[in-house]
C-alpha cells in the first residue's frame, strides 16, 4: 500500500538512518532526507527520496513526521532548537519520534520543548543493526501519548518489524534502549577479552570463533562482531566512540538511579581506554586492541 | 547402525552425564551407568542401560570407553585415582574421556597418569545444555591423540551434534572450555545486571526481556536464564557454585597466562557474592540476588 499524501523526513542518513529513510521510500510514503553528507544524500535520491537536503528546514511545513536518527542529545536539540532551528518552522500536530540513543532526562526536556511548540513527540529508540534497518525490520522501543503513536504509525509500519509500546511516560523508551546498550556493549568487551584470552593461550581464533558461535557462549554481538576480529578488518559499521558515548548513558542512567554497575563500568573502562588509545573510530570490536602482548588475526592473511 | 559389542560407562549422571549416557543407550551402545544418586541410576537402567551402580569399578574390565562428566577435577581423580580407583581396574588401551570443566593443568596431569597406566585420554570437555546433551546433540571440544579420538568415535557419534578438534595437545580442550565459560558466566551475569537496573528504572522485566530477546543486545545465555528471572523460578539447572567455580577456573588460566582480566574477574566477585548470601545451590540466574533495593517477581504471579 501506497500512502505518498504521507510525508516524512528522515535527519541523519548513517547506518540506521539510510536504512529507516530506504523502508519509508520502500513503503511509499513521500520521504525527505537530511544528512550533511552529501554522498549519502545522492544515494537515498538514487533509492528514491522526493527530496533530500543538508538543512533540514527546507521542507519543514511540507511533514507530517520527523525521525531523528542523528548520534546523540546534542545533535537532536541542535537541529530541533539550534539555529535556524527546525521545531519552530514544522506545522503545529507534528510528529517527531526521537530514534537517536539518548538520556531519559534528555527525552523529557526535548519533548517538553517540542509540546510547548504544539509538536507531537515519541521517544523511540531503535536496534538491529543496519542490515534490518534496510530491511524495514529494525526494532522499536518506543514511549508516548496515543496520538504520538497514531501519527507516526506509517512511519513505524515502513521501518519496524517489531514495537514495542513501553507505555505513555517519555524517558521509558529512552531508558529501555540504554539498558539494552548496556548488554550490547558488555557482550563486545566480553567477547573482546574472551578472544584475546585465546591468542594468549594459543588457540587459533578462528576456532574458539567457530566454538562459541555453535555453543551456550554466543551472544548477537559475539557472532557478529568477533567476526571483524577474525578476519582482522576493523572498517567501522559502529565505532569504538559509539560505546564510549552508550555506556557513559548507562553510567549516568545508573547513577540517577543510585544503582551499582559492576560490569558495564568495566565495559565503559574498556572502551574509553580503546579510544584514548587511538581507537576511537574503528570499528567497536577494536576495543580488543587494549590488549598487549598478543598477536591478532590480520586482514587478508 | 547398533553396536552392541562396544561398551561404555558414563560417570555422573547430571544433566549432561544422563543426557550422554541416554544417548549412547539410543545409539545401540553396551551402556553402563555410575552415580551416587539412586534415583539417577533407576532413571538411566528404565532408559536401556545394560547396568548401573554405585561403583565404577564394577564394570572395569569390560569398558571400551570410560565417560566423564562429574563435577570438578577433584572428583575426576577419586573417581580414577582414589581409593579403589578405576584407573588401575581398566584393560590397557582403554579410552577415557574427561568432559568435566576442569583446568589444561589438571587435565595434563590427569593424562600422564592415565598413559602411565596404559590408558589414553581424551581432553574433551561440552557445552549445550541439558536439552541438547538429551538429545545427543552436545557440542564436544577435544585435544587428544589420533588413537584417542578413533577409539572413541561411537561415543563422539553418540553424544555430539558437532566435535572441535583442537589439536594433540592434552589442555587445549580444557582451555577452549574455559573461555566458553568466561563468555557463559559474564553474560548471566551481565543479564542480571541488565535486569536488575530495569527492575530498579520500572520497566517491566517481562518486556524487558521481550526486548532484548528481539534486538542485538541478546545472548544465548541471557534468552535462557533470564526467563527464570521473569518467571521466579530459580529452581537451579546449572547452579550459582558452578560459575564461581568455572569463573575460578578463568581466573587461574589467565594468572598462569599472566593475562589481565577486566570483566570475567568482576563476574567471579558477582557469583561468589550470590554464593556467600546463600544462593550457591540456586540457579545460576540467582546471581541477580546480590542487587538491593529492587523487586523481582515471584513464582505463580
Amino acid at each position: 500500500m501506497t500512502n505518498k499524501s504521507y510525508s516524512v523526513t528522515v535527519i541523519g542518513l548513517g547506518a540506521m538512518g539510510m536504512g529507516a529513510a530506504q523502508s519509508c521510500v520502500k513503503a511509499g510514503l513521500t520521504t525527505y532526507g537530511v544528512d550533511l553528507n552529501t554522498t549519502s544524500l545522492e544515494k537515498l535520491k538514487e533509492a528514491g527520496a522526493y527530496a533530500v537536503s543538508q538543512s533540514s528546514v527546507d521542507f519543514a511545513d511540507k511533514l507530517d513526521a520527523v525521525v531523528l536518527l542523528v548520534v546523540n542529545a546534542a545533535q537532536v536539540n541542535a537541529v530541533l532548537f539550534g539555529e535556524n532551528g527546525l521545531a519552530e518552522k514544522l506545522n503545529k500536530g507534528t510528529a517527531v519520534m526521537v530514534s537517536s540513543t539518548i538520556s531519559a532526562q534528555d527525552a523529557k526536556e526535548i519533548s517538553q520543548k517540542l509540546t510547548s511548540l504544539g509538536l507531537v513527540m515519541l521517544d523511540a529508540p531503535v536496534s538491529g543493526g543496519a542490515a534490518k534497518a534496510a530491511a524495514g525490520e529494525m526494532t522499536v522501543m518506543a514511549s508516548g501519548s496515543k496520538q504520538a503513536f497514531d501519527k507516526l504509525q506509517p512511519v513505524l509500519d515502513a521501518v519496524a518489524g517489531k514495537v514495542y509500546n513501553i507505555g505513555e511516560e517519555i524517558g521509558l523508551g529512552a531508558t529501555v534502549k540504554i539498558i539494552h546498550q548496556l548488554l550490547a556493549g558488555v557482550h563486545i568487551a566480553a567477547g573482546a577479552e574472551a578472544m584475546a584470552l585465546a591468542a594468549k593461550a594459543g588457540i587459533p581464533l578462528d576456532l574458539m570463533y567457530d566454538v562459541v558461535t555453535n555453543a551456550a557462549g554466543n551472544s548477537w554481538m559475539f557472532e557478529n562482531r568477533m567476526k571483524h576480529v577474525v578476519e582482522g578488518d576493523y572498517s567501522p559499521l559502529s565505532m569504538v566512540d559509539i560505546f564510549v558515548k552508550d555506556l557513559g548513558l548507562v553510567n549516568d542512567t545508573a547513577k540517577s538511579l543510585r544503582f551499582p554497575l559492576h560490569l558495564a563500568s568495566t565495559a565503559y573502562s574498556m572502551f574509553t581506554e580503546a579510544s584514548n588509545a587511538g581507537y576511537g573510530k574503528e570499528d567497536d570490536s577494536a576495543v580488543i586492541k587494549i590488549f598487549s602482548g598478543i598477536e591478532l588475526p590480520k586482514k587478508g592473511v
